[in-house]
């Protein structure tokens, strides 16, 4: 049973013992060619699955059919030898699949500088292989994750003409998680027909306000890599890059993307409140995206949502060491719809209010600037003890 | 009992009741005008204090005889009510003092965003003038403490022509510190005699290498200062921007402030190691100090130090997502005098070695770029469960 692909999309996942003995292993499959579009990290030590999946959707994006995805080693610090051994998973999924190497990208992720354990990854494809499905979703979304707590997978469906359209993403990530795309993979099935351009500029788009809109930790990792596969499957006629079904396009892509990610700073290690970070009247789009940054990404406010305590000093401060230029004393600073600072003034709110604010699962925090009409959202999590204890002794 | 003073300078500190049990009401004076240097946070939000006393010394830095400090309560984004009570800690200590108020300068550390209760401290001033003695630094550093676990003193004793200058600095900090000194305050007495625009110069390039190259969280603090203030009472030729007097002044300043700034550092929230970040080979002294910073705020890796994991993958991760451009194929990594990392390859160090990476109570990580010349130092700490806790019902 399970989710359902899109048309002409089948999955496996399997434990082929990169790790212990969760799922380390899973492979999303056409059986018809794909445009595929992707994004990669923007850290400059890029992993070894990074530079070659590069490598092959510039030559060859319009005719990808599958990907191939281990857990548990990142394959990257790797040197030549990296290089080396993501070429041979990308070889042996082609051999097993009976389809050429270049219609196959690759990605890792895991602990970072250790050379991959290439002799389970191999000889592991074969069943990998038999198993694909329909229905083979959620041991796909499972064989790649590491620290997470659960598997992340979205689905939408829309028309497209006459057609009905299907799309199903699935995600991994939980720490290192921050704008610009840290340690997180993210792949995106369609049926949709679409041109391989009007695919990139919507996944462009889309990721601006999903997966570079959230932060866990700051930390920005080598691996990240979020990719769209469109099969044309549905036979809707062909999606270029406007009008309205372009649009409806891109919008669900976007809805996918910001559930994913929504899903990952719910997932942050140790985290247990998502909290949504609102700027509101600031000058610039820029000025309000260094503030909600400066906010999302502060530890000690972090800490406080996690003990429920409403610290707005330490907001309003942290809006203070953006960057940007405004007044202190005009600012509003609202947490969980409770005004805390008005306009110069401590609002002091009533006792009965305070109990409630940072205690559910979902918090919020708005700061108005009253600077000018640009708006920002960013999420993130609250960090916990549990946190430390995760990344303490990962690689031990 | 206790360590002295420079000559004609007293001090003391005392519990008035802004806190619950400990000390919170600090007083450094001069029995002669002092020539005083102040660097104050580029936080755009500045507490009340600061802003006193930025307008202070912009009009009179050549004859101030007081710092008044409070703990427990920030005074910051306290609106015009701030100013007020800023201003008549001010009164009150010069009051008690029979000083003129434009030659007293005043610091409040604590919470953001509540209003000062002034009783306490305006009734606790006589007690704190009365208690004024060359032997009162210990109390006057305690004075100043927030969750701070031990006072911080550093003295240095040089020559200048044919006369001893004495120069004593207490700090606090232990949290949000970062560069461009977030939440900590330091204040530093000499008998020396020097012109305050050679103090102001030396003050400047003895911070750049102390204070704002350390930090513990990356959090930004609103009430950062550090002020000298010099007496003269050494009685030796005065002091100007240059020369070997200078040069011993300076580097002694230096000396005394990057002391204070490694025990911030020890004393980093919930912190038991001192982490020196060392980055050679940088093509410029800017790149050098990104990639330490980089290195030093990431959260994953002070975790991976608190739990003695040589995770060098996220150091190298660090440098990547640090802006700056390097060859990830030609740097070396090492930890604790240990080759993890060498141009291009893992350097697998045997096991006897690897065990004792991380595990003691002053541990480094340096990193060679081999693109050029430049260097850069930063100092930090891990970060464990304690932070956490300490940090998640700060207000409450």
């Amino acid at each position: 049973m399970g989710i359902k692909l899109p048309k002409g999309f089948l999955a496996n996942g399997i434990h082929c013992g990169l790790k212990k003995k969760r799922k380390d292993l899973s492979l999303f499959y056409s059986e018809k060619k794909c445009k595929c579009a992707a994004l990669f990290t923007t850290n400059v030590v890029k992993a070894a699955p990074l530079i070659l999946s590069e490598q092959v959707l510039k030559a060859n994006d319009k005719n990808i059919r599958a990907i191939i995805v281990n857990s548990g080693n990142a394959n990257c610090m790797t040197g030549k030898r990296g290089i080396r051994d993501a070429a041979k998973m990308v070889k042996s999924a082609a051999l097993a699949l009976s389809i050429p190497e270049d219609s196959v990208v690759v990605s890792s992720t895991g602990v970072i500088g250790k050379p991959m354990n290439m002799e389970p990854v191999v000889s592991g494809m074969t069943e990998l292989v038999r198993g694909l499905s329909p229905n083979g979703l959620i041991p796909a979304a499972e064989g790649i994750l590491t620290t997470d707590r659960f598997y992340k997978i979205s689905t939408r469906v829309f028309p497209a003409g006459d057609k009905k359209v299907t799309m199903v993403g699935v995600a991994k990530g939980a720490g290192m998680i921050e704008p610009n795309m840290a340690t997180m993979l993210c792949y995106i099935m369609t049926d949709a027909a679409i041109s391989a351009r009007a695919l990139k500029k919507a996944l462009q788009l889309a990721n601006k306000d999903s997966f570079n809109s959230i932060t866990v930790d700051g930390d920005m990792s080598t691996n990240d890599t979020v990719m769209v596969l469109a099969n044309g499957e549905a036979g809707n006629q062909t999606i270029n890059g406007a009008g309205k079904n372009y649009k409806a396009f891109q919008r669900n892509l976007e809805e996918v993307m910001l559930d994913l990610a929504k899903m990952i700073v719910r997932d942050g290690e140790g985290a247990s409140k998502l909290v949504q970070v609102s700027i509101r009247g600031a000058k610039t789009a820029l000025d309000a995206r260094k503030a909600a940054r400066s906010i999302a990404d502060s530890l000690l406010t972090k800490c406080a949502i996690s003990g429920g305590d409403p610290n707005w000093g330490r907001v309003a401060s942290s809006v203070g060491s953006s960057g940007i230029k405004f007044d202190p004393d005009k600012i509003d600073v609202i947490l969980d719809g409770v005004v805390f600072f008005s306009r110069g003034r401590a609002a002091c709110p009533a006792a009965g209010k305070l109990k409630k604010v940072f205690k559910g699962k979902n918090v919020s925090i708005e700061v108005y600037l009253h600077r000018g009409d640009a708006e920002a959202v960013m999420y993130t999590c609250d960090i916990s003890k549990k946190y430390i204890t995760i990344n303490s002794f990962y690689t031990t």
